[in-house]
């Protein structure tokens, strides 16, 4: 460890130099926040109304509730619900833009964007029962937008969402519809929400949980059909060799950041900058080198293995190299300090999106009518602010890994079809029931300072891959772990035990690949979650078994976002243990923290934990893992001993 | 005053005898919270993330600014509007209920609702650019259901809100699109907002101010057509002459509480009500009395006369008189301690509504389907708690006063008309015109006991009407007025200012009614305020000026929810000067209060100003009336110079 709170050696360079010229960095301001607010901090803080703010204070008479009469476990119960409501919205609102575009397409209105995958488009379309037989492309299209955007106009409570009754299987629906959690529709939910958590509305803290998790699958049908129609309009991500860490900023070039979520913008810009080398050559540089931040970063490594600077909490440090000309930003997860850090070099912050600015930064407002055009006036900014660059300035940690990413479902989907062409997923499911892998774990999510940047993370996938477990990796966690080295076939050698390296053995030499496959399969963004969920819903139904039986748990080591709660609810109600590596703020209540933490587990089969010890989490997900896999063959040895008789 | 926080006579009993049995009310909470936690009381505290919570401590090397960087401008911002996205999504959801319900009587699926106000559906009809002619009732009627539930489902962004747009007049239309804050869509526009407001989106306190306007126009439009809907299917409000303050709640009666806002349910109990008295007396009562509380208290009382009990600080205390037999809620404004209180007695607590629960409290879900069942099996449930009653813990306060109420926008008009039948608006401009009265102000809005009950409310009313304000009222403020008596004729007598007396005579002469008009004219509930804007519209279009250059007022004296917050910050959009009687949580950021208290002026011409002594405000708002009569007065000086020439 650094003497800085990251386990990055190039982020702990960097972070030296933010001392040397006195930038105060997230760090900085992390430790100033210390202590936290107990009451903030452990959710018994209420601001749901101008009477408080009130906090829970039983020591003084009438201090028990808060001014309302709202006992601890309403308000805990409020503010994690509307934590939930702040992720779906993000997560759903970036749908919902990919789908008005998507029509766009369909309707031949924009110029820039096409129908790259169109099997992905007709795989969807027969999915949500869209008629493809003897159709247009442009017709299937057109009627998969409006599916899609119905999802979010759809106001009758009697429906059911398209992409969550669809893509769950049939236990699960019934489950939702059972427990009244089925949204009908994913704005509808979140409105719905905000007034159940109101001043005066809903004091029932399961009633309010019920509502938060039908807003955490309105989230995963914003999330789902985000990820479908952006692989349909931009390729869906096959595997590719790139590479990460603040190394993969090139001094010669024209350094270019491609930050946030959203893949309308920065698509363009990497399919601009292809045509663009020259006009950066003409200003005296090698070329254009676009390099990801966040999930906009996720986006365009898994379609076009742009190598990754850097995840959420060292964004800062990327401008820090003194080498970033530009760094264009769309929306979340953007710390608006980037600005702050930019005033030190010749560096140009570019927002992009109506609802995403910060002040001081150049506004270059995206119109999907003119994305190209768009794309090029900002490739132009940065070329311009190279010519600015003080070269005396530059300094680049000479820190990268190679990463191998770019795992749709269906990318792996192809790998185990070269060993099962019938049963993809029996290849998983094989090496489980022989005991070769344990289950499988999604390591997935943010970072936050109030661990250690990127240590969970990583820690988390080196103890569960030496322990056989199958690893997939979204986020900021899946940059972690491309940061640290770890998502190659070189540490698959270092940290898989025995039985993951014979698996992947088997897969390598089927896969046929150039590279050899890494450590955890890279599913990318966060709105890609979905992928993970789709990933869980196969193994189930190979198996046979409910999702809630599956060997299957998921990972936020280092969650921070609101996004971060709705992940982890849906998470919660598909049935998936889910381990979050802060404690959350539904510990003020004892009753919510228990509802989420144990009785979920009898209703949905899936819960929460909060472990903030990297290593205490693997164990835990190990005996998770080992717990399912040995009430499953519990279960198949009583059915085999009835079938027998 | 008395020893307790509160203005109320009856109030102060009861909580003489809350204090006796051992009950903590809301009073003994309130100062339990005090003092206030200064960040979340200024707005700087901000949990928008788990990494927190942050708050600004400048003292502290980085505390400066949240964890992310964001500024405190950017931190008060957002918990600013997200206090309008709680609040919009409360209104809009109840409006959104009610069109449904009105569709089902369009399509004739629900028994128990009708038609009520057919030439209101004309109407809302033609204003919203239905077809009416030759149409049958029912068709009309659909159209317009359909149109309604189209405004929360619409999620293009190039739509504008029907009601927004057509209710508006096109100066203020223009405003609105200039501005970029017309609204597509209600639910859209929550969704937006939050996610705007998600960790790492929006950076810049101006843009996303801009977005809680969008947000708080959605609201309003949700309010617009709940209050057309409900007056359609319930009956427009007519003046009405009735009761209020405990004293209204009777011994020998089965006492029913109607507290909440939704009128789906409180007006089927009203109906139910009057079939059941035999009911009722064949248990031992003389009968069943309802009375209200809060906005469903005000609902009933605008189309039934229905009394009201107490307002929202008190709700609690009407249980204490131990004749409550039965307290029925729907949604917002509920204090869940009521439960607490009914513990004290024999009351039952019953929620209704699937968003709304307290825990240990009956629910008796309400069905539209069978809406009167539903209504009557709560009566019984009343009836059956009264046989419980102790009649030795019963004391009931005697303390009531006249109230003269109903005063849609329809009922102010049929008496403007009396006086001018064409123009009936020109009777109020006229009054002004001459400095009878020196404009209009609304009191609107919550009890908040960061002040006194009901103190700011009366005071500001007794001020205003003194310097020939003439007064409208809404929600508990209006009910505050009507607890204290200043809403009847006696107090125009006793309050009113010459000029308003004058005013006053010349509308009582042409009125005809049986009782006097009172000191406020009471337009309903807090979803009504719509009225209230339609009331300014009104005068603009008279006067022939701009919204902002009307002498009108509005104030919130003792501003509680989020629904308060939403009101505010569309009245500042209509160009509204805006009282808040509570220090609002934007005073953390210099630049967010001057933007909200002082830019918005430019922009808008409507601006909030925060105070909490309700004389100086009562000055201020004078003065701000005098000031906009003036520069009138000059503007037509000038054109008539203009014209003369």
């Amino acid at each position: 460890m650094s003497e800085y709170n990251t386990i990055d050696v190039a982020a702990t360079q960097m972070l030296g130099k933010a001392k040397e010229i006195g930038f105060l960095s997230t760090f900085d301001r992390a430790k100033a926040q210390e202590p936290r607010c107990t009451f903030g901090n452990t959710g018994i803080c209420c601001r749901i109304c101008l009477a408080g703010p009130c906090r829970i204070l039983p020591k003084k008479p009438g201090g028990n509730k808060g001014i309302c009469g709202a006992r601890d476990y309403t308000i805990v119960a409020r503010n994690t619900v509307r934590y939930i409501a702040g992720g779906a919205a993000a997560h759903s609102d970036h749908g919902r833009e990919i789908a008005e575009t998507f029509l766009h397409v369909a309707e031949g209105k924009v110029k820039d964007y096409k129908i790259t995958d169109a099997d992905k488009l007709m795989r969807v379309a027969k999915h949500i029962g869209v008629e493809t037989e003897g159709r247009d492309v442009m017709a299937i299209a057109k009627d998969v937008a409006l599916l899609a955007l119905q999802e979010f106009a759809e106001v009758d409570e009697s429906k059911e969402l398209t992409w969550i009754a669809k893509y769950s299987n049939e236990t699960r629906n019934q489950k939702f519809r059972d427990t009244g959690i089925m949204p009908a529709g994913i704005n509808l939910s979140l409105a719905k929400l905000l007034h159940q958590t109101h001043i005066g509305v809903d004091a029932d803290p399961v009633n309010i949980i019920f509502g938060g998790l039908k807003a955490a699958l309105s989230d995963v049908a914003g999330e789902h059909l985000a990820t479908d129609l952006s692989d349909i309009m931009f390729g869906t991500g096959v595997p590719v060799v790139t590479e990460a860490n603040l190394g993969a900023i090139k001094a010669d070039k024209v350094n270019i950041a491609l930050h946030g979520h959203n893949p309308l913008l920065s698509q363009m810009v990497v399919n601009a900058a292809k045509e663009m080398q020259e006009e950066a050559k003409a200003a005296g540089a090698k070329g254009i080198n676009l390099v990801g931040i966040c999930c906009t970063g996720n986006e365009v490594l898994m379609r076009e293995g742009v190598p990754i600077a850097t995840n959420y909490a060292t964004q800062e440090l990327a401008i820090m190299t003194g080498a970033m000309d530009a760094m264009v930003v769309d929306v979340q997860c953007i710390m608006p300090s980037i600005r702050t850090a930019a005033e030190c070099y010749h560096t140009k912050i570019v927002t992009t999106m109506p609802i995403m600015k910060i002040p001081g930064s150049y506004h270059m407002a995206f119109d999907e009518m003119h994305a190209m055009d768009s794309a090029k006036e900002i490739i132009r900014l940065a070329i311009d602010a190279y010519k600015q660059r003080d070269a005396a300035k530059v300094c680049i940690p000479e820190i990268k890994n190679t990463v191998v990413a770019g795992f749709s479902m269906e990318a792996m989907y192809n790998i185990f079809r070269k060993i099962n062409a019938e049963n993809p997923m029996s290849v998983v499911i094989d090496a489980i029931a022989a005991g070769e892998i344990k289950g499988v774990a999604a390591l997935i999510g943010c970072n936050n300072l109030k661990g250690t940047h990127d240590l969970n993370h990583t820690t988390m996938a080196q103890e569960l891959a030496k322990n056989d477990v199958l690893l997939l990796a979204t986020g900021c966690s899946a940059q972690a772990h491309a940061l640290a080295g770890l998502m190659n076939g070189e540490a698959v050698k270092k940290y898989a035990g025995e039985g993951l390296k014979k698996f992947y053995a088997r897969l390598n030499a089927a896969a046929g690949l150039t590279a050899e496959l890494p450590l955890m399969f890279h599913m990318g963004s966060c709105v890609d979650n979905s992928r993970v969920q789709d990933f869980v819903t196969a193994m189930a139904n190979e198996m046979g078994v409910d999702n809630a039986d599956v060997p299957f748990v998921v990972s936020a080591p280092e969650a921070m976002s609101e996004k971060a709660v709705a992940i982890g609810a849906w998470n919660v109600a598909y049935g998936n243990p889910t381990h979050v590596g802060v404690i959350a703020p539904t510990v003020g209540s004892q009753l919510v923290n228990d509802v989420v933490t144990k009785i979920a587990e009898d209703v949905f089969g899936g819960y929460f934990f909060w472990e903030p010890d990297a290593n205490k989490a693997s164990a835990k997900i190990i005996d998770i893992l080992d717990e399912r896999n040995w009430k499953n063959a519990m279960r198949k040895k009583a059915r085999d001993a009835r079938e027998a008789n």
